[in-house]
């Protein structure tokens, strides 16, 4: 596997287009179409909170088929309370899409993050919709990356190319994400598409528990949103023989470049987060299973407590036992050892005589690695979070544009 | 009931003394005794943090009987992932209590609150029970809530009367904790005493119901600890009809009154959470059942978007909605009405059009009220919680002592 130039784009026949359309202030890009030349097969994972956008409902109702060939999405409005003008707004967007694109209404997956309860200036969205349409093209992944961003500092986008049956294939990505952001798709976006030929089964299967691996491992604020979503396209022009079953190797080939992608975009939503000037890597190991692995690891990364130190570059290892402790997992706090980078910090729920020096060390490093050593069997999961800052504070108090 | 003058003391045979051992830097009180006259009956509740401090454990084992009458606690140090060392201390703060006041080590409690993974500074802890023995006496209350604080800013003291079979009953009681505040017991003491006659059965009954609707109610960062615990002695003084059935008008009566201490310190702990500037109140009404009640208001307070948009007086009624989507509730998010005070922010799951100096007004107000009717049945439940702060971050990002 090796990362190539380009995102979304990157893949095969695939273009995209961005445009500011004066939902979002200041002239920044707020609406893009990301297009296939070809029908895909598409999957996606969604939100678990209750309070959904008619967005969230309407692309799964799209995906049922396991076919989509665009997706349209705009941000600076989640369009997520809004009711049965919600619906209808969500569905002229797919339709203006379609129409333009000539496809059906019923391929064409939506997405929209940013202020919650506003209806969509749909004047501005008709608009704007018309104008990335017109943009499309090869080279559109950057600015469509740069079109998905609400709080986010930098864009998020990663491609790499595999070899399945002698064919090159590709997978493109891009992602938005950093307050809101916890377990369980927070306001987060991301779009991969490839060109790979693989059956829709195979890659909800991919999508699913690529996702619990990178996006279901990140945590910024334990908020999780209405608007999340993580779709996946593939158009079949690689060439390869179609990945239809799970136990063969194209398909573990094509998962693991899958997984790497999203855990890169991940680490990347982690570290963007609202104020954040590191990245904390979490990782638990010797666990007895994998559930236990993750729900310290995600406890861990979770906890405010934790993320204060180490922003104060504070080696406060009892926070990172405690917030083990109230994980809900089921393990010995007798025999944990807790580590920071290569420091030692705690052996058998027991802190030891360590080097403060080192242990600063450690904590001004990007990122900060905090590892958990639960000696009980050989399961292991990692979460990636960021530290707490008087930058989140500043940026969750002020109105949002 | 009325409220009365003092705390821990005001009921009949109660002592109290306090001193500073220097465990606490600064020259502040952090040891204390509280003790009864005649032994009680006693009961108590716990954190859940699968990592606890030996005084959880033994303070327990020492309960299991009904029985107690002293506590002994101490701030500034948790001795909590200390091992084999915690214990044998823990056992000799019990052990060298219960000598100086010539009662059984089983019938003193251990309490610590503090930093975590530090070995005891005994000679200090030895010194301090002692010097803190010479101070016992019925003024002693006050001195004992300054000495069981860490980062709070402010004592939580109250006291009320009430009258059972025409003899006057009275409840006192002192509290703490200010950060790690989170459902489920977080870095929170509470110690109730009484002079009613009641069962230990009875006592059980109501520290347990009473911790659910108070304590277990509050979030100041949802990082709970290793430590906590809620303890009521009642050494039945005040001479009336022993009380030793939950369905007789003399428990409700003074369960009422366990309530009222308990919900009273409970927002006052809230209400000083570190960094807070102003206490919030989430109220759901008209849930169908009260599990969803109380899982609703407790993620709502619980959520730092909503905590910081109430720190920056942001009407956000989107952030509630959302907080209240994924709490784990089951509820139709197209029902459901906000309002932030007096001001109906959204009804039916829709933002209203509402006046924005109207909610800044509610923001400004302390407490800050928040309602999410359901209107889905008849069960209803409150949370209490505070603001997120830049303080909150500089508190936690920096040392402890």
């Amino acid at each position: 596997m090796k990362i190539i130039e380009g995102s979304i784009t990157a893949p095969e026949g695939f273009k995209a287009g961005a445009v500011c359309s004066g939902v979002k202030k200041k002239g920044k890009r707020d609406i893009a179409i990301i297009y296939s030349e070809v029908k895909c097969q598409a999957a996606g994972v969604f939100t678990t909170n209750k309070v959904r956008a008619a967005c969230v409902d309407i692309t799964r109702k799209h995906l049922e088929d396991g076919q989509a060939q665009a997706i349209v999405v705009n941000s600076g409005n989640a369009n997520a309370c809004t009711g049965e003008r919600g619906v209808k707004d969500t569905l002229e967007m797919a339709g203006l899409t379609a129409k333009l694109l000539g496809i059906s209404p019923e391929d064409v997956l939506v997405a929209s993050t940013g202020v919650i309860g506003v209806f969509m200036p749909m004047d501005k969205i008709r608009d704007g919709i018309k104008r990335a349409y017109e943009k499309l093209s090869r080279e559109g992944g950057h600015e469509a990356a740069l079109a998905i961003l609400t709080t986010d500092l930098v864009t998020k986008e990663i491609a790499v190319e595999i070899e399945i049956d002698g064919q090159p294939v590709k997978i493109g990505a891009i992602a938005k994400g950093s307050g809101m952001i916890h377990p369980q798709m927070a306001t987060m976006l991301a779009f991969i598409t490839t060109d790979a030929a693989i059956t829709a089964e195979c890659l909800r299967e991919v999508i699913r528990s690529s996702a619990d691996i990178s996006y279901n491992m990140i945590s910024v604020d334990r908020d999780t949103s209405t608007n999340d979503m993580a779709l996946i396209m593939a158009n079949g022009l690689a060439g390869n023989r179609i990945i239809d079953d799970p136990a063969s190797p194209a398909f573990k080939r094509f998962k693991e470049a899958v997984d790497f992608v999203n855990i890169s975009l991940a680490k990347m939503i982690a570290r963007d987060g609202e104020g954040a000037t590191r990245l904390i890597e979490v990782k638990v190991v010797n666990a007895p299973d994998e559930k236990t692995a993750r729900l310290i690891a995600r406890s861990i990364v979770s906890s405010n407590l934790t993320k204060a130190a180490v922003f104060g570059k504070d080696a406060n290892w009892g926070r990172i036992l405690a917030a083990a402790g109230y994980s809900g997992a089921d393990f010995d706090p007798y025999k944990v050892d807790v580590y920071l980078g290569e420091e030692k910090m705690a052996e058998n729920g027991m802190g030891l005589v360590f080097d403060e020096d080192k242990a600063r060390q450690e904590l001004e490093k990007d990122p900060v690695i905090i590892k958990v050593d639960l000696k009980a069997g050989d399961f292991s999961a990692t979460a990636w979070g960021c530290d707490l800052s008087y930058e989140y504070v500043r940026i969750n108090a002020e109105y949002r544009t």
